[in-house]
């Protein structure tokens, strides 16, 4: 069948354009410890060889974002894969049944209204790339429910780690029940 | 790899548990002709012999609903598969890419605020009961957004009509640009 061609997959291993400088376990069952991480456009079937890992996830519509927002947020951000952004991280994150029992309001209203999702990222930009990636409506029963892939220079990595530092103290986090925070190196 | 566990696939041949009726398209292209639709309630990968086509799609997290139109609509609603439910309908549609790239507020506005999906779909409960599957963001390119599967009594088909009618004409269904309308009888 011909593939959803919004498909990414990290696969982690001993190969790949991104080294493993370190990983955080902050909620939830850690990943296989790997050297190195691929990024392949496409939906990876099964583990390529060498392989401990592969998530996959997909881009998607905005499913918070307001009109307004978006305004300010493509006013001011960058994309992936600058020549400077020799960093990366990527968080690949799991929230609670809790979470997605809840309807849109209540889950626009504690993500925005009172943890400041957005705000808080928009504090960052343009320094802080992100790119985030969705895995609960896959065909395939995937680990995590977001993978969510940020780039940026190193002399920007301690404002990345306050940016994550505000998001983790917020009751949006309260919902998060896996959470590893892989930081990369190109 | 395991499968998302909300998968279900609409195959359309000459097999099932629901005979097709009738089919109408009613925009975009059409789907070849079946005798019959079999419900999987799995993610079936290429076509079973006999099969003209089949579709998947996922239940998931609700997109536009408000807490207070859930507990209206739960109070209210039946689920699929009553013995008294000897009608059915399946309704495959596609939105346009413009329909994807407004944000979650714009989105909402049309739907109820300007279209009025919820009330009116509140109107005919209990007697049709409606599932609605989501294709998007599956790991295969498909052919349409939604799945929505409705069943009923012959009784109320009429009302149901009424119901697709009202839909058809509001400003949501513009955003509308491929949608089959296949009737079933058990």
């Amino acid at each position: 069948m011909e593939q959803n061609p919004r498909v990414t997959t990290f696969v982690g291993g001993s190969t790949g354009e991104w080294r493993v400088a370190s990983t955080t376990v902050l909620a939830g069952d850690a990943l296989p410890r790997v050297e190195r991480i691929a990024l392949h456009t496409s939906s990876v079937e099964g583990l390529p060889s060498g392989a401990l890992w592969a998530l996959r996830g997909t881009s998607s519509n905005l499913r918070y974002t307001t009109a307004e927002e978006r305004e300010r947020l493509v006013a001011n951000q960058a994309s992936i894969g600058r020549a400077s952004a020799d960093r990366a991280a990527l968080i690949p994150i799991r929230k609670s049944a809790d979470w997605w029992e809840r309807t849109q309001d209540a889950r626009r209203e504690i993500f925005e209204a009172r943890s400041h999702h957005i705000e808080i990222g928009l504090s960052v930009l343009p320094a802080i790339a992100r790119r985030l990636h969705h895995c609960r409506d896959l065909t395939s029963c995937e680990p995590f429910d977001f993978l969510t892939f940020f780039d940026y220079a190193e002399r920007d990595e301690a404002a990345f780690d306050r940016l994550l530092a505000k998001l983790r103290s917020s009751e949006e986090w309260r919902f998060v029940d896996r959470e590893i925070d892989i930081r990369l190196v190109r």
